[in-house]
């Protein structure tokens, strides 16, 4: 399973954040199997960078804010672009010392490094009219209302009968902020871990100068698969890999005649997305970005794999695990 | 004012996390005008590397996640480690913003990163047998006792008729774990934020392989001036520039015979410092790191400067500020 000769494939992996735990304990736990998966990676000889989504731990922390500031006025209420950057440091920590920790068992002498990475979305993009992600907090009728009263900015809508709950808008990536900083780290050898829970969404302002914005955060959620494309994208890489808790991407999933996918071309891809084949939070945003990959322009051929983390490294040798390519 | 010729000085410059407000939008406007002043040193024709206090920001956030943990037991406690980790993607986020905008004004193109930073102490290090730094929300008595009976590891004590808090342990820094992460970026023109409230406090166990350790947090403060002393050894910086919200260190402070200081020794300094001149948790631990930096070995002069962040291009002018040289 090693790759000894020529240069080694550039893979941006992506971790659930559901694979990442609920709590500090089980989070450090859960990031040293994944670890252990991550760095086969690097035995196979290959470079890897690491993004990861951040759902469960983003909504802890807002959570534990908005639990706060109800209690005690005195701490204030934290939105959604700081509540990411904080996620992006507190799973960075963890997934740098689980990853060091790793090297150092092999006696290996990479180094890791988190950078806190900001993705600028577009303020037109239509996903702003129609915002559908939930984040945060259940609320009561009343309370919600009166949410919106107060910040006009905020959509809140009924959450199937469990309460009502803060919907944001989940915008495409259209440019990595950081990118530089990830291609610098990379480029001399480092393991860098970016783009955490599909980045700090951004957006620019044009107020004092043409084509010379700021950026201003915006309350979103940029879908963490996606924004992996464009990292691999931004990166070159040879391979983004999005691993999950199944093994393959299938057909008529969960019936009887499910049927698992071992490769499949971005056309046939797109038509079972199309025919609705795929899970619409869960299994089909990772095919579309599969999708968008294997068609982006490089000099290389492009893959996109799709499969389990605990098997990353038999994945990638072609023992498991869905194959999309142009 | 400016440095045309010759290899620019590398400054590490550390802000204090009191500079930089106590929520959101108070940290927004703060880090704003905090990029200014710092960008003025660049167009000075210096190269910056930028560390921060994060004194308010983590007690925000332990406090957050107290009071949420009391409310609601579904969200986790947070230790410091974590809380820390946190802080440094809640504020780089901010300076990353802040100093993308100004360096969008002025028409520069240099980059800005936040390395989140882990920073080894000495498990043996006296401070933890005599943790003196509170951190965290208020407790009765008996709250504070029946935490100390469920986390044995955990130090309360009364402070000051307030009520009881815990204290940790605020060891000496020993090793910038992501030092050459930062190296390397510097190396290239970034501008880095990096070990961000002292860094996050880990030590080594040596669980399987001798001279391998992995790295495991501790509840502790690394002072953020000792952290950026030693960021500044690492970078093999010309000057460890202190910013405070006073112009100059002073002797006699707030009494009638108050003297200002623009100069001194390492030696005179130690003796002030020595003597009780300067405040405890405030100045003199500012006085400490610059006598440290001062005397540290390396081929060129190394100068601490500590000064106000308002007059931070006057003060590296030499038109503000206290200078202590070997």
């Amino acid at each position: 399973m090693s790759k000894p000769f020529g240069k080694p494939d550039r893979i941006v992996v992506a971790l659930g954040g559901n694979a990442l735990g609920d709590n500090p304990a089980e989070q450090i736990e859960r990031v040293n199997n994944a670890a252990h998966a991550l760095i086969g990676l690097i035995e196979q000889g290959n470079e890897i960078i690491i993004t990861h989504g951040n759902g469960p731990q983003v909504g802890m922390i807002q959570n534990a804010f908005a639990a706060a500031h109800e209690a005690d006025q005195a701490i204030p209420a934290m939105d959604l672009p700081e509540c990411g950057a904080m996620s992006q440091g507190y799973i960075g920590y963890h997934l740098q010392q689980g990853i060091g920790r790793e090297m150092h068992r092999r006696y290996k002498s990479w180094h890791v490094a988190t950078v806190v990475t900001q993705v600028e979305c577009d303020p037109d993009d239509p996903a702003f009219a129609n915002p559908t992600k939930p984040i945060g907090p259940f609320y009561t009728e009343e309370q919600a209302k009166a949410l919106m009263e107060e910040n006009p900015e905020m959509t809140f809508v009924e959450d199937s009968g469990r309460g009502w709950r803060r919907v944001v808008a989940s915008p495409e990536p259209k440019k990595i902020v950081e990118a530089s900083s990830i291609l610098n780290l990379l480029d001399n050898e480092f393991i860098v871990i970016a783009c955490g829970g599909g980045g700090i969404p951004v957006v620019r302002e044009y107020d004092y100068k043409p084509n010379k914005g700021r950026y201003k955060g915006v309350a979103a959620v940029i879908d963490k698969d996606m924004a992996g494309e464009l990292l691999a994208e931004n990166c070159d890489a040879d391979v983004l890999f999005l691993l999950t808790a199944v093994e393959h991407v299938a057909i008529n999933f969960g019936k009887p005649d499910q049927q698992d996918l071992t490769e499949l071309s971005a056309d046939e891809a797109e038509r079972l997305a199309d025919e609705g084949q795929f899970g619409k939070g869960s299994m089909e945003p990772k095919v579309r970005a599969a999708i968008k990959f294997a068609r982006s322009k490089s000099k290389k051929e492009r893959v996109c794999i799709i499969g389990s983390l605990d098997k990353a490294a038999e994945t990638m040798a072609g023992l498991s695990g869905t194959r999309i390519y142009a």
